[in-house]
């Protein structure tokens, strides 16, 4: 069985802004950060950038900070980016497009190689340079070999249909942006994302701000 | 200065699926749930539920469970969702559009008045029932009365502009879901929605899973 973790969820969901932050800061030709000036930068807090980095496991110096290349490379390796993943998304509406537009995903190791929809009008048309394939065609184009993950983005009420589809075809990652909960068999992963998950947050500071005992949220 | 809080933000992302059940088996015609049911049916650990549910003060009743009616109220209003909040969206490419056509944000007290977008293409079109606003019109259009809340969905080159542009109307409260870290002055809260952060979580999954030693993430 091996030993269990139980990872934490925000320090690995603020791994991205990271990245973001020392790809930048390697752009304007800086070579070494401290973790002040990464709290200051992107307004987290000291202690929790100091937490954070310290998992991944970089080592600092005394003045001269981190070398930004070391930590990108110890940031890829915690988050499993050094290699890339291979991903089909399924539904283009807005959501699909968004995600199809979203250019920083190459930096973070993932390429969309198909795109599937169900909607005829759709079918056959290049949406942000991809072909989109009618989904009854997934397996016998994705099954001989697929792609590491899969990206849903059909409406809820075809969601747990598509899951089906991709189990099928042998894909063991899901990224669901539909709003409901997909059964899929053991062995097979889903990662729900909550669009509202972040409306919650600020709606919480929001209470909290207006009873004057907001600290911070983590 | 009042008592200092830290909240947990993985149960505050989890409460929209709550309420996304809840409103469910409402419609269902069910009256009652148990921690277990939530469990099961929203694949999530039964004590991660039970902890998750203590925290909005429900109280439930052995082998009956919870009033659903009451649950739902008492989410809301650990969310700070019991009354309305009232939104401005800013950008309306294909992110932007996703957003206007979430319809579940009425549920969870979001109502977006208005639209704006730089684009003379879109300025004066009506998308998803909305009509776009010139961005360079918001002053006089909501510096009367501002929003609670103000989505930025513009492109990470225009997101700091148009921040300053929401914080000189007086908006307050700013979802962010340009990638990039806004600077606005104290006493205004941003939440930045970092859509990488999904994907962060599934490749950590994926690496764990891998070396066989992925238990769970929260």
């Amino acid at each position: 069985m091996g030993r269990m973790k139980v990872l934490n969820s925000p320090t690995i969901r603020r791994m991205p802004c990271y990245l973001h932050q020392l790809l930048r800061l390697r752009l304007e030709g800086h070579s070494h950060v401290s973790t002040t000036d990464l709290a200051r930068d992107m307004d987290i807090e000291l202690i929790v950038v100091r937490k954070d980095i310290a998992l991944t496991g970089a080592t600092g110096r005394r003045r001269i900070g981190y070398e930004i290349n070391e930590l990108i490379d110890k940031i890829k390796d915690y988050l499993g980016w050094s290699e890339m993943m291979s991903a089909t998304l399924l539904g283009v509406g807005s959501l699909g497009s968004a995600i199809l537009g979203y250019d920083e995903f190459n930096l973070y190791g993932l390429r969309i190689e198909s795109v599937f929809d169900s909607d005829a009008e759709k079918i056959g048309k290049v949406i942000r340079s991809h072909e989109v394939y009618d989904i009854s065609s997934i397996k016998q184009r994705l099954g001989y070999s697929p792609p590491d993950i899969a990206i849903i983005c059909v409406p809820a009420a075809n969601a747990q249909e598509v899951a089906e589809l991709l189990v099928e075809v042998g894909i063991k990652f899901i990224w669901n942006f539909s709003n409901i909960t997909l059964k899929v068999p053991a062995g097979v992963v889903v990662q729900r994302e909550v669009i509202a998950g972040g409306l919650a947050m600020l709606a919480v500071k929001r209470k909290h701000y207006k009873c004057g005992n907001f600290k911070n949220i983590e």
